[in-house]
């Protein structure tokens, strides 16, 4: 196979978990309330403390046709294996030209909030460690190279969870994912000095921290009735959200060296939305006793976000800052570029100065996670 | 006074009713029951069916230095006459330029949804019928060469709201204010044929369907401990759960020639908010079995934004259509232009070409609500 002509960096694809990730390493005294897969009625669930769910892997559809992205995955083997296993995974990025990939739980939820839903968080806290270790010896070891190690953490312990980032920091570690709307999950919000321990764990150990889209468990759906594509094209409400409530938040000006990423966010919607926070932040700013640190300096200084392939989007490339923006390739979802990566990369970046495609596919993703596309951890 | 240089056509402002609004014009058998105002303590209250508010004028600071907003006005004297009284704001609005105005209703809620919360629907439908008399007879009175029509209905009776858009077209109406998102309010969303008799009225009048960020009554905070400007950062949130909803829904097919006006969402979240929705369009129209209707398609034939000053989000003019784009000055409140919209105008879009400066300034504006600024309804 030819090389191919785009070296890209995906900040944002998705872990199908494999059945072995609790059970093989939390002690067998909590026997079924470890996360686990059974059989029934021919189909697989994952069950655990009280819940079971049918569902395989949320919107795993990489290498289907169209017409069955409907269909839920019942069976691992509904997927193609690079959904759960590490090395076909790999094998799967680079024939795509990926050669760098941060990658989500699904089971755990984006942001780890259904780990923080156990009533008994001695064992929520033995999960997390299990998922990171999971991470840390088995996904990321078999392309030690590509896959760049994101962990999850105890929402509901901030000393704990920053003593786990620190565990894993020393392991690897380059990200971290935390929901992007606390609130929506029982959570104190960002203008609260309850999350001070993990982003102050982040900030001294240059762990990025990771928002996706939905990872607060809420998605914005004006008509419930209504197509199940709208709450997904307006994803981006959930990123705007995090975005400029943690820019005008005291968590940036008491930790000025946090880095952010909105995770499938997109950026078309950024500089408009950093005008619009400007224009606020500037008129109440006074009357409100808030300091002068604009919301687009923070973004500036803290935030990046992303995009998969929005053209439009990329004309306001240069109000939001060319360093400021990653790709992603989503796989395995519904929205992914995979298997076309090069083409549909090419198509939207291939007529940019190469210094701006160089930034875009993987040159500000190296910089932000620490990390060098063919290499790995630098 | 020189004669102003931009000659403007605001499709947002904001009338605080005068006490009268409903006393006059509903029968006195119904008391207390009616909205009036009381003096009580040094301070005066609205009050009717088992309410009681202590604000006079949400967010009417118009003429207020910086310092004192943060204070909501407890008596009309602690306004100036402008926010309620039609012959001041009519001068208010020419001494800046402003040849012709859209005003939405306060007390009754952006999208007329308080007189939906009436227990009384008898009275209910009165009081529609009486602020809609107020605003024909009274406010758009005072200069019906500068005050657009716009009218409320019975959210809760879409056929004697279709009978009323009829009825006061006749006698002028030019604009229906209608909730972003009715779900929020208990009533169906934009899916359902529950509406279909108004967006029928409102195609047949030519009249114009203006949605108002708030009005379905809830704005996004994601942080309630924060600051209380971040629900106004992301108040274009609504504009575009509103506007892609609408997009997709039944509406703008069984209705092609419906228009509708979305009110200070801003534009600059709009081109890359079309690319979204495309992309999830087409991605998934046939598995869902949707027609080929895009968003953008929709937008480009039906809808129109609004902006207040925008620098950065006007560069995606092109994208949006300069067509699509209207100027509001948003008096009296706090993210008003009023007295300064000459300078600000000339400051973002002095630079463009004259044509577009005519389209975004009053063109557009003139031909989607029908009335030609300095001579009215056309």
């Amino acid at each position: 196979m030819a090389s191919p002509k785009y070296r890209l960096f995906s900040v944002d694809d998705h872990i199908i978990e494999p059945p072995n990730v609790w059970i093989d390493r939390v002690p067998s005294k909590y026997g079924d309330l470890i996360p686990h897969v059974i059989e029934e009625d021919g189909r697989q669930y994952w069950v655990w403390e009280g819940n079971k769910i049918p569902q395989m892997g949320l919107n795993a559809v990489a290498g289907k046709p169209q017409e069955e992205w409907n269909t839920e995955p019942v069976r691992f083997s509904d997927m193609i294996p690079g959904c759960y296993d590490p090395v076909e995974r790999a094998k799967d990025m680079r024939s795509d030209g990926i050669l760098a990939s941060v990658c989500f739980p699904t089971l755990a939820g984006f942001g780890g909030r259904v780990l923080n839903n156990f009533s008994d968080k001695e064992l929520a806290s033995l999960l997390v460690r299990a998922y990171n270790d999971f991470i840390l010896e088995e996904w990321c070891a078999a392309a030690p190279d590509l896959f760049v190690p994101m962990i999850i953490g105890q929402l509901w312990d901030p000393e704990a969870m920053a003593a786990e980032i620190r565990r894993c920091a020393e392991l690897g570690a380059r990200a971290l994912t935390f929901p992007e709307g606390p609130v929506s999950l029982g959570l104190p919000s960002f203008f609260s000095d309850y999350w001070d321990p993990i982003f102050r764990a982040c900030e001294e150990t240059e762990v990025v921290v990771c928002m996706h889209i939905g990872s607060s468990g809420e998605l914005t759906n004006p008509a419930p009735d209504g197509h199940f594509i709208i709450p997904i094209a307006l994803g981006n409400l959930n990123a705007q959200a995090a975005m400029v409530t943690f820019a005008m938040s005291p968590i940036p000006r008491k930790f000025p060296n946090i880095k952010l990423a909105i995770s499938e966010g997109g950026v078309g919607w950024i500089a408009a939305a950093l005008e619009r926070a400007d224009r606020q932040f500037k008129k109440h700013r006074l009357h409100q006793h808030m300091d002068d640190l604009l919301p687009s300096e923070v973004w500036r200084r803290n935030i990046w976000g992303c995009m998969i392939d929005e053209p439009i989007g990329l004309k306001s490339r240069y109000d939001i800052g060319v360093d400021k923006i990653l790709w992603e390739c989503d796989y395995p979802h519904c929205d992914s570029t995979w298997p076309h990566s090069q083409k549909l990369v090419h198509e939207f970046l291939g007529e940019l100065p190469e210094e701006e495609i160089t930034a875009i596919t993987h040159g500000n993703a190296e910089k932000l996670f620490r990390w060098k596309i063919g290499v790995g951890a630098v």
